[in-house]
């Protein structure tokens, strides 16, 4: 039961107003969500899975529940955050780097051109991730964005990043845990990226996170061991690699998942295929109010072929704006 | 409080004898270790760390065990198990392959000339693992695994190899699981191998597992997702790959490790250079009558610069003979 649930029961029975308050509303364990056939099929899967006996039951150990983030836990526009990131950085350490002034894609990123960063595709960005991502060791890293996301803003909301999670997901999330499954985020983003925000934002602690990852090497300093982040990448955990990510870190397959775009579409797929029960669901950006929306024309977040195949795979199309109450905590 | 010891309890209050057992032995979570200095020493860190406000205590977030296989916590002598696996796989899958009765490195495996194979150094050892570890799915892999082990014996014991596992490192594993510990296994062996028995044998799950690894790749078969095994090293888990295995899987620095070859001396540094209370401990093979006897010259499980190191950096070296009443479950 929520807080506000609970000061609600409280006042009712202080009232003698229990009875015209059923429990089930008083026991909601998505607040956050609209009453209706996707908030359903979710509680009637969780609660099924519980059932010993059931057809729907899940042994506790198989109650793997994976989510994708960018657009899944937190939103994903104008361009996905870490992107941000890379830029701020760039900006930051562009007066040890006078040569960054007459050289792309660092010139573009410095006037602020970033249509112009965007046109020298794949390898200048690679370029820009590694330049900010490596050459340090992991705990460097790791305050150098702690530090970023205290002090950045998003560009249309003004509030930081890790604020513009999703109070439904949060929820959704904390409903799994409470009924046994392992909650895990299998992100395209940066695993060490996720890291240092996931367990405060999204109780997901750092053993439940794969990410895409950088190749590290063990060093001895001064005769301590320190792990360096090298500029080569090691592991894309997007599209193909979701499944593979699944298999390498969690060893099982998931019986839910969730996930925003075609980059999530194997990670699906793999989780529907399983022998049990299990249930997919996608969240489909259509607030462009409270949020914004976006399907098949973006490129961030483009959700097409997913969109295409989740009727027959029976995957819940989670409708941000008819299904969700509110979008992010405190909006 | 193991069923024996109940017994004894039991026994001894019907007898009127229960004032002559202290408290202390009936409830010992360590039975199959003699009490003396390094028993004491793993139940002193263990009791410290949970003991809220004192010096020694360790967050429950933070209590992250992690624990090497093969010579830790099962047998690795005459040679790696996984090794025996890869053997009787080439002699099981020789009818289909005429060819390698003439050709190196399979002549030799099949002529039972090991020590001829020993020779053929790595790139040999490589070829052979990878025959009998890619071109399937990971599901046929690990039902090939399992089929083998409920039949294989090994060659000193007679017994089954998921049976040659350490009583007292058993003991040791729900110990620190009895007081919040997560108990992961980092081990050179390969992580869909130790996949197969470790939920089974040391109550590590398969998301706790991390291990050598080759690439997998997501395919669709007949419309049914596969993930493919195939003939490439992904990840090798072993020496400086271990504190990286760990920073990868687990996100976190553990404080509490276990080894017992040097394969394991850059995880024992990286556990021991933490900021907070720690523990490193290293299984010395002493034991030539129960199991083997080993350390600075042996080929399989080394123990050597690790061995020299560990009385600077504090760490615990047990001796199998002298601190295990036991070795092996029923023996």
């Amino acid at each position: 039961m929520t807080f506000f649930a609970r000061m609600i029961a409280i006042a009712s029975l202080a009232l003698g107003l229990a009875g015209s308050i059923p429990a089930l509303a008083l026991d909601d364990p998505l607040p956050s969500w609209n009453d209706g056939a996707t908030k359903k099929a979710i509680t009637d899967f969780v609660a099924a899975s519980t059932e010993e006996g059931g057809a729907g039951y899940i042994a506790p150990a198989d109650r793997i529940a994976v989510f994708d983030n960018d657009g899944t836990l937190w939103a994903e526009k104008p361009a996905y955050f870490q992107l941000f990131f890379v830029i701020d950085r760039i900006r930051a350490m562009a007066s040890e780097h006078p040569e960054w002034k007459d050289a792309e894609p660092y010139k573009s990123i410095l006037a602020g051109d970033l249509e112009a960063l965007a046109k020298q595709g794949e390898h200048a960005l690679l370029e820009i991730v590694m330049q900010t991502h490596a050459g340090m060791s992991v705990d460097e890293f790791k305050s150098i964005v702690t530090d970023w996301m205290t002090t950045a803003r998003h560009p249309k909301f003004q509030r930081g990043f890790d604020t513009l999670i999703y109070q439904p997901m949060l929820e959704l999330l904390g409903y799994l845990r409470a009924n046994g499954y392992e909650t895990w985020i299998v992100s395209g983003g940066g695993a060490e990226f996720l890291r240092t925000f996931a367990e405060r934002t999204y109780g997901v602690p750092p053993q439940q996170i794969v990410g895409s990852t950088i190749v590290t090497t063990f060093e001895m300093r001064d005769g301590k061991p320190v792990l360096v982040r090298q500029p080569k990448i090691d592991f894309i955990d997007d599209k193909d690699g979701k499944p593979v990510g699944i298999n390498k870190f969690i060893g099982k397959r998931p019986v839910f998942a969730a996930g925003n775009s075609d980059g999530d579409l194997q990670m699906l797929q793999w989780t529907t295929a399983g022998n049990g029960p299990n249930l997919s669901v996608i969240v489909h950006h259509t607030d462009a109010e409270r949020e914004f929306a976006y399907d098949r024309a973006s490129s961030v977040g483009r959700l097409d072929k997913a969109l295409d195949a989740a009727p027959a795979a029976g995957w819940v199309v989670i409708d941000m704006k008819n299904d969700w109450k509110q979008v992010f905590p405190g909006q």
